[in-house]
C-alpha cells in the first residue's frame, strides 16, 4: 500500500498552494521509484480509503505472476479465478459473425440501441429463465455483466442504507458497498466493516444464515448457488429468506449467476418463491452459463411490484440509472446472447456446463478420497475445501508453492471463509486431472 | 412524474408493516393502471429524487415516438441524438469476425481479459492519440464508452466534491453528479443545481468560461469539441483552463469524444497543453470517431502524475474502480478497436468522419443562407442554431410538427442552451439534404 509523505504533510499543515513534488511511489508504479508529481487540492474519496486491499481476483493474479517469476518453467494450473475455458458453440459465434458482417452494410449497420437491451433479447431471457414466473421483458435490463450491475445497483441505492451479505460471499458486494459509502469503518479485530451485516453461512447451518439473529437491513445480497461455497439454497431456505425480507421491508439482491449449474431441484430464480417479486431484484449473467466471461453480457430483473417505502417503483429509478450511467451492452454481444437462448444454443451451452460439472466431480472425488471435508461441486462449479485450524492464505501459498496450482483462499471472501480454499472446476479436463493428482500427492504425503 | 399516495402516507405515519397495496401507477407503466404492489421499508435514494426529468436523449426519443403515433406516415428525419449511420469499414469488421470465429476454437477462445483493457489496444491508443505527449499505456483504461466512464469517475470522486460544468454541456456530467450526491438542491428559478458551478460558454466569450469569475471547484468537466455547441477550445483557451486548474488545485475531466472532428489546429487532447498531466483526466470514445455507438468502446486516461491532496495517485484508485465496478470491455469489441487504429483502419474511419463533416457543411450553409446565426459544424458534427427570444423546447416542437425533423432543444443541455437548437450532422446524405430543404422552406416562409 502506498503512503505519501511530503504531500500529505502539506495537506495536514493546510498549505494549499499546489507544488511540484518529488514523490517516492510504491512499487506498483513499476520501474519508477522517483517521480515528479503535483498535489491537487482534491481530497481522496474517503470511501476508497476504506478499502482494505486490492480487489480479490487481481490480487490472486498478482500472486500467480510472482510465482511464475520465481518458477518460470513451472506448469502452473489456474483453478483460481472462475474463468471459462471451453470454446463457444458455433451456433453462437455464427450469429455474431453474421451480425458483425452486417455492420459493414447499409442495411445491417446499427448505432445506439436501447439502453435497456434489445427487445428480442429481453423477451428471450424471460422465456428461457422466467417462464411462468410472471416476469415481463420490460423488467429485464440487459448489461455488460453481473459485476457491473452490482455497482449500478449500489449507485441506485445510495450511501444511506445498511446492507447484509452472506459470509463468505463474492467480494464485489462488500467492495461496492464500501465504494458507495454504506460500509462504515473497517474493524481490524473482526475483519469486518462496521455497518455491514455479515450473515454467517457455514456448514453447521447448511450454508444458510440464522435469520432470527440477523438485524434488519435495507439491502440483502444473496447468491445462490453461492460463490465460493457452491451451496444452492433450497426452496425452503429461499422461502424463509423472502419471508424475512417481507417482514423487515428489505430488498434482496439475488445473484443467480451460477443457476445453470444446479443439478437438483433447488430454485434457479428467486422468483420461483411466491411473493419474491415484491422484495427482490435478480442479477444474472451469460459469463458462466455460456462462457461469456470475456465477451461480456448479463442482466438484471427489477419487477414493477418492487416499491420504495414511499411507493415509488424501484424499476423507474433503475431505468434512469441504466440510461444515464450505461449506454447499452454491445449490440454484437447481444446477438450472441440471443443465439445462446435458441433451442440449439441452449443445448450447446448445456453440454459445456456439463463438462465443467464433470470437472467438479473429478476434483470432489480426489479431495474426498483423501479424507478432506469438501463442499460444493454439486450445484456449482466451485469446490470448497475445509482445512481445519489452518489460515486459508497459508494453505493457498503452500498449495501454490508445492503443486503450482492456483486456488483462492477462502478468507478472500470474508472472515467466514477462513480455513477454506475455493477450487474452480473451470478448466481443461487434462488440467483438472493433473491438478487432482498433484493435490492428492501433496496432501497424501502431508498426512502420512 | 409518479407520486404514490397510500404508501407514502403509511411511511409518514411511521407504520412499518409491509402491506399489499393497490396502487395507481403512472402511465409509464403501460396498460396497467391498477396494480398490486408492496412497499418495502427502503427509502428512495435522495439523490435520484433530485433528478428533474428523464435523461435527455431517451426523452427526445419519447417525443419522436409520440410524433410517429400522431403522424404514422410521416417521413421523420432524426437529427436529434448524435447517432452514427455509416457502415463500419470492412477492415474493422473482418478483424472482429476473425476474433469471433476464434472463440469457437481451442486456441482462439478467451475468457476474462484484463479489466483495464488488452495491452495491445492500450498501446495502440497511445500511439494513435498521445504520440509524443508522454502518456503511457498503463495510464489508459479501456472501457465500454465515455458515458459509462463519466459515472465511474463520479464513483471515484465521491459525493463530497464541488463540480463545475460548461453551460451548455452534455447532460451526463450534471446527471451523474446528481446521482452520486454532489449536486445539492435544484433551484427552479435558475434551472440549476445549487452545488454545481455552471460556467457559461456562449458566443459572447467565444464559448469559453470567464474563468476569473468562476469560484474554485474540485472537479471541472470540460468538453472539447463541445457537445452541443460544436466549439473546439483553442490552444490559448486550454492553456488558461490548465493554468486555472493548477492554481485552484482542481482536477479537469476533459471529454475529447469528438476530437476526430477537429479540422483546424485546436488541440485534440488536453495533454497537448504543458502541465495538463498533473491536473487532467481525459475521457474519450470510439463511438463517434469510428461509428461504435452500438458496438461500445471508449477509454479514459489517468496520468500517474495526477495526485490527490494527500499525495496518493488518482490512477491507483481508478484502477481499483475498474477492477471492482467493471470487468473489461468485450474482447470482441476490443479486437475491432485495435483494427480501427491500424493504418488502414485509421484511413477508413477518417473518410467516414469526413462524410459527416460534409453533412455538417450542408446544414450550416442552408441555415446560414436564411440569415440565422449558426455555430459549430466546423470542428464537430453538431450545428448550434440561435433563435433569439424563443424557448428552445418550443422551437424543437415547431420544427418537429412542421417538418418532421427531430432536433434537440438547447435547454436540454442546461440553462445556457436556451434559445438554441442542436442539429446533428450524423445521417445519410440524402436525409441531410432533404432536412436542409424542409428547414429552409419552413424558416423562409416564417420570415416572409
Amino acid at each position: 500500500m502506498y503512503h505519501s509523505t511530503i504531500c500529505s504533510f502539506m495537506f495536514s499543515a493546510n498549505v494549499f498552494q499546489p507544488r511540484m513534488l518529488v514523490l517516492r511511489l510504491s512499487n506498483t508504479l513499476k520501474n519508477q521509484n522517483v517521480r515528479i508529481g503535483h498535489c491537487t487540492k482534491v481530497p481522496r474519496n474517503v470511501n476508497l480509503e476504506k478499502l482494505q486491499h486490492g480487489y480479490l481476483f487481481p490480487e490472486i493474479e498478482r500472486h500467480e505472476l510472482m510465482h511464475l517469476r520465481m518458477y518460470p518453467n513451472a506448469n502452473v494450473i489456474d483453478l483460481g479465478i472462475g474463468d471459462t475455458t471451453q470454446p463457444l458453440p458455433t451456433v453462437v459465434t455464427s450469429s455474431m459473425v453474421d451480425f458483425v458482417r452486417g455492420l459493414s452494410t447499409a442495411t445491417g449497420y446499427r448505432g445506439y440501441g436501447p439502453e435497456q437491451g434489445e427487445k428480442a433479447l429481453r423477451k428471450a431471457i424471460v422465456v428461457a429463465f422466467y417462464k411462468d414466473l410472471g416476469i415481463k421483458p420490460s423488467e429485464v435490463f440487459v448489461s455488460d455483466g453481473a459485476q457491473c450491475d452490482i455497482s449500478r445497483l449500489q449507485l441506485l441505492m445510495g450511501p444511506n442504507l445498511k446492507t447484509a451479505v452472506q459470509d463468505p460471499s463474492f467480494p464485489a458486494y462488500i467492495d461496492s458497498s464500501v465504494i458507495i459509502g454504506q460500509a462504515g469503518k473497517f474493524v481490524d479485530e473482526t475483519g469486518k466493516y462496521k455497518n455491514i451485516e455479515y450473515m454467517t453461512c457455514g456448514p453447521q447451518s447448511d450454508f444458510f444464515p440464522d435469520l432470527p439473529s440477523i438485524p434488519r437491513t435495507q439491502l440483502i445480497f444473496f447468491n445462490s448457488p453461492n460463490n465460493p461455497t457452491g451451496h444452492a439454497a433450497t426452496r425452503k431456505q429461499l422461502e424463509q429468506l423472502v419471508d424475512f425480507a417481507r417482514v423487515n421491508g428489505s430488498i434482496i439482491v439475488f445473484d443467480s449467476a451460477y443457476s445453470a449449474y444446479i443439478t437438483d431441484d433447488s430454485p434457479k430464480s428467486i422468483y420461483e418463491i411466491p411473493g419474491a417479486k415484491e422484495v427482490a431484484i435478480e442479477v444474472s449473467s451469460f459469463s458462466k452459463f455460456a462462457g461469456f466471461t470475456g465477451v461480456r453480457l448479463g442482466w438484471t430483473v427489477v419487477p414493477e411490484e418492487l416499491l420504495y417505502s414511499n411507493g415509488f417503483p424501484v424499476v423507474h429509478d433503475y431505468n434512469r440509472i441504466m440510461c444515464t450511467c450505461f449506454n447499452g451492452a454491445s449490440n454484437i454481444v447481444q446477438a450472441g446472447g440471443l443465439a445462446c437462448l435458441s433451442p440449439e444454443g441452449l443445448k450447446a451451452v448445456r453440454s459445456i456446463v456439463d463438462y465443467y460439472m464433470e470437472n467438479a466431480r473429478i476434483l470432489v472425488d480426489a479431495l474426498t478420497s483423501l479424507g478432506l471435508t469438501v463442499y460444493g461441486g454439486k450445484n456449482a462449479p466451485y469446490v470448497w475445501v475445509h482445512f481445519p485450524g489452518s489460515k486459508s492464505w497459508n494453505v493457498f501459498a503452500e498449495i501454490l508453492e508445492k503443486t503450482h496450482i492456483i486456488t483462492v483462499p477462502g478468507s478472500g471472501f470474508g472472515p467466514g471463509g477462513e480455513e477454506y480454499i475455493r477450487i474452480s472446476a473451470f478448466g481443461l479436463r487434462d488440467s483438472i486431472i493433473e491438478a487432482s493428482q498433484r493435490l492428492k500427492y501433496l496432501l497424501y504425503h502431508q498426512e502420512n
